[in-house]
């Protein structure tokens, strides 16, 4: 069956992101995608994960615990500081974003436009050559459309020369199911 | 890197259609997809191509008869009459459009969206449960947009319970590089 976009975003970190990779989880929720990229970069990689939540951050922490994870760090943080955590010359390999809210969690709090284009601009320069920026966008709830709109308004303008940036959406579902964007540094 | 237009829509039918199946190519072209269904489907299977175009036949048999594929009817008919050619309940594995103009050959002549609205309609009915239609939509030619408005318009209000439809697009690139649509019986 075609991948929903919860799974592309899967297969397309797989197929980019190598043992000893340095990557990011911009959004760690509940910490599936911190836990599918720890074990995606090894035990010579790194994953830096950030939460503005601390039920995130907690259910993170739990979750990486059980796996026995030691290779990633759980900041409690927006993700556009991660330049605090990052020293000036480090290339980043990938980045996934979930955007929306915290599934399980008080609906009101969503990502938001600023930051999440602030993360964006901020790791874009960091990014190896075809590193990968995956965001998984939910867009159904109270401020996701205006979220999405200015996502596709910043992506569109990046220069082809630099990046190639897809767009993987099912186009006649009533229920707004999320959309990914991907974003690869040629 | 991520997958272009081309690729991605060879990676969906490889992930889809097995030894054995009824496929369609609905524009022939130079035969190359025609080719590669051929080799999908193996010796059990078997590939209707359509074309409109001499042209385009004769490059495909050729590129056919060089590789000695045996399992291939290349019909020189629009692809909107293909219910000529299969008998009333056969059902249909996979179907791949390349919209467009065939290259090398006169710009003028290209797909246009009433014969390519009526292929699909004609095909979808047709559909083996999880069959898959695929279009690799180039729209930077003369006529090429309002093709793909037409298209977009029609596979949007295809009805979720049946089918799902997915856009595949690199959405930042000045020189309208071809598009994937694909459709999936549920």
């Amino acid at each position: 069956m075609l991948e929903n976009a919860l799974t592309f975003s899967h297969s397309l970190l797989k197929n980019t992101i190598n043992q000893g990779d340095l990557v990011i989880d911009a959004t760690a929720g509940n910490g599936h995608d911190t836990l599918f990229l720890a074990k995606l970069v090894g035990p010579e990689g790194r994953v830096l994960a950030f939460d503005i939540q601390q039920q995130a951050i907690d259910n993170t922490q739990t979750l990486l615990s059980e796996h026995n994870i030691l290779n990633t760090s759980v900041i409690h943080d927006g993700h556009q500081h991660l330049n605090k955590y990052l020293s000036e010359n480090t290339l980043i390999n990938g980045a996934i974003f979930n955007l929306g809210y915290l599934p399980g969690a008080d609906k009101k709090i969503i990502t938001n436009k600023d930051s999440t284009l602030a993360a964006i601009k901020t790791i874009l320069p960091k990014l190896a050559n075809h590193g990968l920026v995956v965001l998984v966008v939910y867009y159904g709830h109270p401020g996701g459309q205006t979220e999405l709109s200015a996502l596709l308004d910043s992506v569109t303008q990046l220069p082809q020369q630099k990046y190639a940036v897809l767009q993987y959406q099912f186009i006649n579902q009533v229920n707004q199911p999320p959309l990914v964007l991907a974003i690869q540094k040629k």
